[in-house]
């Protein structure tokens, strides 16, 4: 990467900064409908108006286009997350995004499931970009319940949080062909996530 | 499919039922190593050493084929897991498949996924020859346990069983890029599932 990555940013210079993200939108969005193996960069170019041999000329090829493109999507904003529960922030934080954005985001992670096996550097990209962000917040979270007292520092369960969190995301999102809505997210943090750490709850 | 499935079906006489296995593995084989949208039946062809005429005449096209590899995916055997516990059932349950399987299932799940959402018939497919078996051992287990009174009945985690599950195995497949051993999975239990269903554990 290093290298192309070096070329790439002296080259991109030649575009602005509005084309540049109109293009990793229209990436962003192919990417939603047909997946990675399928997006050719014939199809980028028809949808971004350009030429294919500006595309090559700019990004190197599709691998580098498509990390780019993601490492574009900012996840929202949890600055001033803090409710003084763990159960008011994680149903905050789960419940930032609208169900529109949990739809996009799902739909991304089908087209990319495959590619990211065989295309380390977009593994890299996501978790880099999407995933440890994400989860920092969880654990940001759970460290001010941890101080509260509020759950045991050596919960076992606390090593499993991107695999309770994701894991809701991917079977949703992969299996039941449905977007994590918030209403299935607070449902699923009650019921598994908040007794699995073993914080009390209504039920 | 319907209609497509009675045609095969008697096509599929043709060949002899090895044979008919022979080609089925090597189709899965492919799913693994490229994935759904780079499967070609150029390559099934060469890997198999059939022309693809005959492959067209037997299955229609890639869609017939690979459903038609999928069905014959056989989960392991699960009817005399009955150890008394909740716990030692779904380790049993878990456990019952080596860590090479299971590797072999995580690949089998990345390769898939992204096709699962752009055909349904290949999402039916998974869903009834591989969840819906799998997931029907878990409730026979938890049934019990509910009748023995380790779990309430109403515990809200019942309904989140395949996301608690097929979470843990999908996060593991595609955002780790490991297969889910049986050490993972009986670590996972003893920290998630079970603290979710309210059963003690050690901890």
């Amino acid at each position: 990467m290093g290298v192309m990555t070096g070329v790439a940013t002296t080259r991109r210079s030649r575009i602005t900064p509005e084309r540049e993200a109109e293009l990793y939108t229209a990436v962003l969005d192919l990417l939603r409908e047909v997946g990675y193996d399928a997006l050719t960069m014939d199809a980028v170019a028809a949808r971004t108006r350009s030429s294919k041999a500006t595309l090559y000329r700019q990004w190197g090829g599709k691998a580098e286009l498509v990390v780019k493109a993601v490492r574009c999507i900012k996840p929202g904003n949890t600055a001033d997350i803090d409710t003084g529960s763990l159960r008011g922030d994680l149903l905050a934080l789960v419940g930032r995004e609208d169900d529109a954005v949990m739809e996009q985001n799902s739909a991304l992670l089908r087209g990319l499931a495959m590619a990211i096996h065989t295309n380390p550097d977009l593994l890299q990209a996501l978790q880099e970009l999407l995933v440890e962000p994400e989860m920092k917040e969880f654990h940001r979270v759970i460290r001010r319940a941890v101080d509260r007292g509020e759950v045991r520092a050596d919960n076992p369960a606390l090593e499993y949080m991107v695999h309770m969190m994701l894991g809701a995301f991917a079977t949703r999102a992969l299996l039941e062909q449905r977007p994590p809505t918030r209403a299935f997210l607070t449902s699923y943090v009650d019921a598994v996530v908040l007794p699995a750490l073993g914080v009390p709850t209504d039920r």
